[in-house]
């Protein structure tokens, strides 16, 4: 996704520069740190995206594409401590460099300072932008809450488990696109497409990552093949296996789910989803939520004029990693 | 403070009849123990009363109160893991009765709640509200640091202390009382005097804290006395103390704080206190600040038209716990 270079690091140097005091400076240590880990700045590149698409200056869209940024930054932070992650990014956690207090009082700040993006904003449209943040960040937590749950629960229905990531992940796409549209003055239909579009996009991109996890290209994925395997992780692929599965099949999963060597453990779990046809299953339904998404974008573009978040749907829809 | 009983059942009410979804239970049930709680809930009761002082009528006020309200349950939750609180109000704390990572979530999803209220206002005035809010909301937060910090400090300077309480609890309430203010339509100068009300009596309430936990009438204090100095706390007196005592004095502070008899650590402490007149000074301190306090509220009150702040400082400064 070379083309959105300038955008992501438009952001890196609009993160570097925001004004974070130095003391206490093991309240704001962490938030400098975190903003240099980088990223793919997916989220507030769709903010951009969808403000320039409606005629907005890149300038314009800048502080709520910050605001989303941030607080998609307070979620990682309280994210890594709650799933005890050592490491983002290549990098310690700030709960593993600090402490477990530093991190849960940097997330707060944090989760202020993307509002204090967002109240820079003309009074005409503060109450909407709060509105869509507002609730888009009150559903993140009850997706990350669901899927701490989930972790105790070892049948999941597809149901739930769509529901999970999409107030997990898509909500927060959702919301940056609209929050975009809304700032350069895109009607009510029009914000609305492009937060389907976005929430279609957020679903297919997560059950990608499912599948890469044991199918993507190992030189690429930059993380352990398999690794949601060795994790007993319910995953879409281990949820639609689970569906077809007769009982001695599903037998055979509880058995894998005790195997302590990884390689037997990932090999027998991909003869049991090769047999069940879970690949391409899982495959499928991906390409329905990226057709859903390229569909709800199709109602508010013309043919031939199609704008960068077309470039970039299909850009994600066929990355190997 | 019988004469502002109504309030508090208001705001309790009011609490109690939030919507709050039932699903994900982990979520959502923590945040209804803690509304059940009770508290003295001053903080919303100065918002409420700050507008009504300026012509406001109870309820237009309330959704602001709710969010001052909702905004401390949150610090309270998150504090309370830090400080590793196991009991607060007679209740075991969230993260004591669930775990850390629902503690966590539960704070975050309140933090965000707060927002939700304070967006129900008029466009016109949403800017301002969200400029104090956001402002005091990181101030708290950086109280709370340097709070944390202080722990690993021996020797705490009076003017640090005197900012992290203010910080840490002060801003919050002249926040409460500048909004409510806003949301009455009083201009600038009766919003600032009113704040800086707030600040003096948030630091004035704080000192008389730290009086009480050692010279509180024991039957009304609800915990133990002393328990300040069990736990060598920093607290104003002792940053007295060390202000004044000689070497041969500090080093007498310097074993007791060794000291693991509690009653004769108390005794210890006491007698040198005395020998320093440290209660004295303290209490000067104190009276200093809520004099400030009343004079910034003589500044926007005429002598024959007090309003209920006036009295609920009077019932604050002479309370016995």
């Amino acid at each position: 996704m070379d083309f959105l270079k300038e955008y992501s690091e438009n952001i890196d140097r609009e993160l570097r520069s925001l004004a974070i005091p130095e003391s206490p400076s093991n309240l704001y240590d962490p938030l400098r740190y975190f903003f240099t880990m980088g990223g793919k700045r997916i989220r507030p590149i769709l903010t951009l995206l969808a403000a320039e698409k409606f005629g907005s200056k890149n300038h314009e869209a800048m502080p709520a594409a910050l605001a989303i940024e941030i607080f998609h930054n307070f979620s990682l932070i309280h994210d890594d401590i709650m799933d005890e992650a050592p490491v983002r990014r290549g990098k310690e956690t700030v709960h593993k460099k600090w402490d477990t207090n530093i991190a849960i009082l940097s997330g707060d700040v944090l989760l202020i300072k993307a509002y204090q993006q967002l109240n820079t904003y003309p009074e005409n449209i503060l109450k909407e932008l709060h509105t869509v943040f507002n609730k888009t960040a009150i559903e993140v937590c009850e997706g990350q809450q669901m899927d701490m749950d989930f972790e105790n629960i070892s049948t999941i229905s597809r149901s739930n488990y769509l529901e999970m990531i999409k107030l997990k992940t898509s909500v927060l796409l959702g919301c940056a696109l609209k929050i975009g549209a809304i700032i350069a003055g895109a009607n009510q239909t029009e914000q609305q497409q492009l937060y389907d579009y976005g929430i279609n996009m957020g679903i297919a991109f997560q059950i990608q990552d499912d599948l890469l996890d044991l199918y993507g290209d190992p030189s690429l994925v930059g993380k352990q093949v398999g690794g949601d395997i060795i994790a007993n992780k319910n995953t879409l692929l281990m949820i639609l296996a689970k569906e077809d599965a007769n009982s001695d099949q599903l037998n055979r999963i509880n058995e894998l789910t005790k195997e302590l060597n990884s390689e037997a453990k990932i090999q027998g779990v991909l003869t049991l989803f090769e047999q069940l046809n879970v690949n391409d299953k899982c495959a499928k339904l991906m390409n329905s939520y990226y057709d859903s998404a390229q569909g709800h974008l199709n109602n508010i573009e013309s043919k031939s004029n199609k704008s960068a978040l077309w470039r970039l749907t299909n850009a994600l829809q066929h990355r190997a990693y």
